[in-house]
């Protein structure tokens, strides 16, 4: 018996049978680039202002970055749960949470007449859940993940997949007996997230932030520079440090109190947050761990963020340009867009389908574009909106030198190859 | 560049760090076998009737299930994505079912005074999406699935994760241009379903049933013998074949039409349920394609379901005794369960942590019960509730033959075999 993965994915599909279409026009509700593209590209579908649904491509590409965030989360300890979005309106009365979260969270009467909501964070939940778990310091620290959606109702959704009223959230809890193993771990999962956002290719900066209805201590987001932002960061280029500018005691062109070189100030996207609760939700919870004598104590607890599909929706944001999409290619739906244009000419249609195949053999994930109505233009352009990293055409021009063509989604030349070039292909690739 | 499987699935856990304890005492407020072995085990928590959590080993359960179903729709040309639960008011009026499923589905007002309900079920949102995917014959057929969470406002919520108000489903929807080829692929997506069941051990009988709010046409409902089962069947165990008492023309003791064997009777799950939903969807939502001359036609749709914590729920029912759960080996958490008895001999904790290690470099994962607080005879409570198919005991006893006793979870008799002899438990555990 093997363990399967959890998804067998499938690593080739034809564009002529994938659901979804690519668009020329521009959807003419939305502002959002991220939205614009993500929909005109067919990787995502608006249902209704701030709720998407993902598409096949976009599907694809979501759980590449989920991948990328369980194996970042599995390697520190986390431990994979998946708890339940409805909720009873007593759990977070407890919190005073129901009161304060009103206005984003959303909370109905179900038909038995119980007051329920819909979670927005489930600090709560795994208070409440981890009195079952932890009794003794022998038990701690703890770390539980999931990645689950969440629901707020915002008044502002027009970020596209940025700001949603529905959205995927990683969301990360750690236990501690003290609050110097949560500050130990506070670094640790930082860490992780830092490479979390490396592995999607962004540069992510650190700064500081309040706690919101999490906490009164100091909190950290993880921000990625971008003109669709919703903060303004001062940051110093060159050492990576960063200030919110919000609560900032620099400004621009100051110099880096550690490096000295000049800070500079932009918008940027909030990817990330992490917060040290301490014992605020364990003590309204009563979970309590006994000492190695027995004394009994609150836990410390902290909680850390990432959503997934803001986190899609800023890699569209900073990786693209006015033809469409450029995926970083540990996130890429496929890892080469194969093109034929075939013309008249049936041999085309044959060796394409031949070398389709032999990606297959290879493992190399591919999206065919074996459509027939289409012309090369079209095909050219459908490539350059969903920006696989690696394309690959064969025509009749390139069958007459036994070649075919490859051109990198972020850089203009293309080049000929010999047919059969299979290794140049995976060098490329990897 | 590798794509990652989806989860970078752990292959071990410590059990003295595993979150969800197991409980000797049974929960007061579940009647469902389920539920109650699968929260004595620390398998799921409930948070509110009819809504669990999934803890780590439930989780891990739910994912093995939810990969073998991937494995089958993937492998019957199913191309995943994921939408949302919420949903606009409006889209449901069109079909009447706003107001047909109002006494199941929760249905409220947004912030902005919009009516939203939570999904029940994906018709109109995929026949709605789909007008923006299949223009053409050439589009067709077309299927479509996810792994996503419903919700439904079940009155009667005592049956643990057979009957939740919110519940993973996994949906897959198709597309055609004829009866002829809905009929064919009915055929295809009932085999994928039969594997589906057959690979999570269970024997499966078809029924023939009506079609709800979804269609007038005769549907299908899979059906898994259990007294824990809502509906009765007439089944003839020989052939396979089956009828729902409901509708059913035969009646216990008759000799089966086909091949003569006596008719039984039985409680039965539904585990799965097919529809034939026509054109009556896509003539509402205007999805139409144009055939070679370029006339318009409505498309032909099926819906498909399996409830993956239901079928979880089925196992358990039907896989369990009076010690707890048996899990097939397919969707186990884990393949092994290492129990360590080490009294106040070190070299049995040494050993112990060495045939750990050992199992983790063979890729046989493994919950290894580290726990020094425990009795011998807490620990094999703990492993017959817990179920994972093979126990591995190493202690004092074992040692002075320098060897390991194993036992499998649904057989009586341990046995020993040499301590370093890994190939049998290969062969075991395969």
């Amino acid at each position: 018996m093997k363990i399967s993965p959890i998804t067998a994915t499938v690593r080739y599909m034809r564009q002529s049978k994938l659901f979804g279409k690519t668009r020329k026009e521009k959807p003419s509700d939305e502002i959002a680039k991220n939205a614009i593209l993500l929909e005109q590209g067919g990787f995502i579908y608006k249902t209704m202002a701030g709720v998407y649904d993902y598409l096949p491509l976009g599907f694809r590409v979501l759980e590449r970055i989920n991948a990328i965030i369980r194996e970042e989360m599995n390697a520190i300890g986390g431990q994979e749960l998946f708890l339940s979005a409805l909720q009873p309106r007593e759990r977070w009365e407890k919190t005073g949470r129901w009161e304060k979260l009103k206005d984003i969270m959303y909370q109905f009467k179900d038909n038995s007449g119980h007051d329920v909501g819909l979670a927005t964070t489930h600090e709560e939940a795994l208070a409440r859940i981890a009195t079952h778990s932890i009794q003794s310091y022998k038990d701690l620290p703890l770390f539980v993940y999931q990645i689950q959606t969440k629901f707020r109702d915002e008044p502002r959704a027009k970020s596209g997949l940025m700001r949603g009223r529905e959205f995927l959230m990683k969301d990360l809890y750690s236990f501690h007996t003290s609050k110097e193993s949560l500050n130990e771990f506070y670094e640790i999962a930082g860490k992780a997230y830092e490479r979390i956002f490396e592995r999607c290719n962004l540069t992510s900066y650190k700064t500081e932030a309040g706690g919101g209805t999490f906490t009164n201590d100091i909190t950290h987001e993880y921000q990625v520079l971008s003109e669709a932002g919703e903060d303004t960061i001062f940051y110093c280029e060159q050492c990576g440090c960063a200030q919110n500018k919000e609560i900032a005691n620099i400004k621009e062109g100051d110099a880096c109190s550690s490096c000295k070189a000049k800070i500079k100030v932009g918008k940027s996207i909030e990817v990330g947050n992490i917060f040290r609760l301490g014992t605020v939700f364990s003590e309204t919870f009563n979970l309590l761990y006994s000492d190695e004598k027995g004394q009994k104590h609150p836990v410390w607890m902290g909680s850390y963020g990432i959503g997934p599909g803001r986190l899609l929706a800023t890699i569209v944001e900073v990786f693209s340009d006015e033809k469409g999409i450029r995926w970083p290619s540990s996130v890429a739906p496929f890892q080469t867009h194969l093109i034929s244009i075939p013309g008249n000419d049936l041999m085309v249609e044959k060796k394409a389908e031949e070398f389709y195949a032999t990606l297959n053999d290879k493992n190399i994930s591919v999206l065919f574009d074996d459509r027939k109505e289409k012309s090369p233009g079209e095909k050219f352009a459908d490539a350059d909106l969903i920006g696989i990293p690696l394309r690959i055409v064969i025509s009749s021009k390139t069958l007459k030198e036994n070649a075919i063509e490859i051109k990198k989604r972020d850089e203009e030349k293309t080049k000929n190859i010999p047919y059969d070039d299979i290794k140049t292909i995976i060098s490329y690739v990897q």
